[in-house]
């Protein structure tokens, strides 16, 4: 890491040198703030990681098209409807939403990004949409807050981060906002998030940092295995900071990655905190697995597992499902090798009980805490992935159950 | 389908001539009954199905080893433990029950068979069975009601059914109990089932025909989506009825083939019926998928979502949910040439709303119902299939929140 400074600042998608946010409340929802625009002072550049689900939303399908180009200047969303399966007219609904945008904040249409998040199937109320522009254009500040506050659904806080790093007496800040709930599993889920900085980072670059920082952070958390129509990162790099251009390995590339990453996991371990219904956040470590991917698979199954999520949320130290878990999820297992902690105690090795009640007893106890930790020793070889979750409580069901959110 | 004439009976694993079972307790459980004997009058052919899982439990294992022979007479079954994740010493347990049953019931110790079910990374209370089989054979009968009360765990009702067919002046019956409630997904789940029959049916037929009732049965329901270390399905075809050998194709064999898979269908939608927790039974259907495979995924994935099953067992009928299932599931789905339907409700059409109150008026009644039928047309092929399953509920989430079970 040589002498690199990286931390933790407070503060968010306007961080970073030159970007200006605003959220307003335009009419989508019946009282929440529910229009957010983010605005970096010049054209930037402009990297993307959307959803892998085949039923697209109309905003993501604009998104994916205008990406190509690498350029961007503003995103404008909305909460309280994700504009997804609503055919033509939804794609004409969010074309209209980058024009207005480009017309109220006088740029070019191309460097206009939409993203969207709420119910499924139902037309966007283009009157509200077309009333909060410009006022989420007045209202344009420094202060991140309010941008992050839009944009959220059933979440229940605002979710931003920011890392500073300097690189040779340079710094440049990375920040963000996210919101997310539930519908989140790897390959992402209705999540929106927007990264800001002030580093200016050449094109290919820029989307290789993304995809890894993405892969490490998005792509390890999973609340309840679904993936949304309408996921989206955006990354915007404006250069603002003055650093020189990041066009390849060294130094200032790693101190790059390093903090979008150190954003990305932060503002990902959020959302699972704040999962629907959950009271516990769960880290599920699988190590001494065949390979990378395998511990990946394995911790994956573990966290998406319900029977795991509800007996953790029930501070059951049930190790079994843990481990029957990892026998279906692809990755391979010999029973006999296989061990679990929950939190530190050892509970189970060579795939069966330790047998001493003490250390049911001392699960059990560590259990009642808020943040779980279990990892399972594969003992096969030296694949290690660590993951995030949430626990499954009565009140997950309630919220999703009700009438259409 | 001929002059055949195939008819449900009241019945179950003893329906089949020559085949007697008994249920008792013997105190693995606190109270209720927990170990169960099938047996044959005369030697079976023998076929299995097993769990996929890489985490076996220590009777499947020896039960997988067992079945090469294609031959068996007794099935030994206890709930309340499932063996699973207890080391060498849940194999020499294993192989003491069916040692205990072979010399109890004076027949070959390679023709007994070994299921449990209950907790994992228990070891198995041995006292309490070595009392229980030589009870369990003094109470065998042709009244096969406590065998298969026996077998259940958090399930709430006994599930049995019983198949006679005719075919060329010749009856023949089938006939079966299961257990399932949580842990339910295709390629199996904590399910056990003994099927029996009177059919003569040589060996590889047998284990085809079993595949292939599984195929349309097991393997289309869905709980929860886990997979258990124990799952077993087991066939035995004594001969009893005097009915020719089935030994290939023809009228006998589809005779056959149809008894044995309304059988597993009627079995396997009982255990949806009695899901943890569940209120309303859910038949999902999707038609026009490019091939039988795509329908098949995008099925399992609309049965599987926890967002679908929360919402229909709310009454919401939140179809975008739906798609963006089938979107995630890995299925072709074009958004504009995909409808849905909520029982006979037309709500979505080219992938966007009908638009009309009066449709979501009447899908909202018709979801008060307990039998729902959801189905996804694709318009693409015609690949169709349809699999069960039930809504998700807070009842689910008490359930498995507790102390271990």
């Amino acid at each position: 890491m040589g002498d690199r400074v990286s931390r933790l600042i407070q503060g968010g998608v306007t961080s970073a040198q030159g970007f200006l946010a605003s959220g307003v409340h335009c009419g989508v929802k019946p009282q929440k703030k529910d229009l957010t625009l983010v605005f970096s002072r010049v054209p930037a550049a402009a990297a993307g990681v959307f959803t892998t689900n085949k039923v697209k939303a109309a905003p993501v399908l604009l998104d994916m098209e205008r990406i190509r180009s690498g350029r961007g200047q503003a995103v404008v969303l909305n909460s309280g409807n994700a504009n997804a399966c609503t055919g033509e007219q939804g794609m004409r609904d969010a074309r209209e939403m980058a024009q207005l945008t480009a017309q109220t904040l006088q740029i070019s249409e191309d460097l206009v990004y939409v993203c969207s998040t709420g119910p499924i199937g139902h037309p966007l109320p283009m009157d509200a949409i077309r009333r909060g522009i410009p006022d989420a254009a007045r209202q344009l500040s420094a202060d991140g807050a309010a941008a992050a506050e839009a944009i959220l659904t059933t979440d229940t806080v605002p979710k931003t981060a920011a890392v500073q790093v300097s690189v040779g007496g340079q710094v440049i800040t990375v920040g963000g906002m996210t919101k997310g709930a539930a519908m989140i599993h790897p390959q992402m889920a209705t999540t929106l998030t927007v990264l800001t900085t002030d580093a200016a980072v050449a094109l290919p670059v820029l989307q290789a940092t993304l995809r890894r920082a993405t892969d490490l952070s998005y792509n390890r958390i999973t609340v309840d295995g679904n993936r949304s129509t309408n996921d989206t990162i955006l990354l915007l790099a404006n250069g603002e900071s003055g650093a020189p251009e990041i066009t390849g390995p060294g130094d200032a590339l790693d101190a790059f990655q390093e903090a979008l990453t150190a954003v990305a996991v932060t503002l990902a371990k959020m959302i699972v905190r704040d999962g629907e219904g959950a009271t516990k956040m769960i880290e599920v470590t699988v190590r001494g697995a065949q390979s990378e991917e395998d511990a990946h698979r394995a911790a994956l199954a573990i966290a998406a597992s319900p029977l795991v999520k509800t007996a953790l949320g029930g501070a059951s130290p049930n190790w079994g499902r843990v481990l029957a878990a990892v026998g279906y999820s692809g990755a391979e297992i010999q029973t006999d090798r296989a061990s679990v902690r929950i939190g530190p105690v050892l509970v189970a090795e060579r795939g069966a009980p330790v047998g001493e009640a003490q250390a049911l007893y001392d699960a059990v106890k560590y259990l009642a805490g808020d943040d779980i930790q279990v990892s399972v020793d594969l003992g096969l070889g030296k694949g290690e992935v660590t993951v995030w979750t949430c626990d499954l409580t009565e009140e997950y069901v309630r919220e999703n159950a009700g009438p259409i959110t």
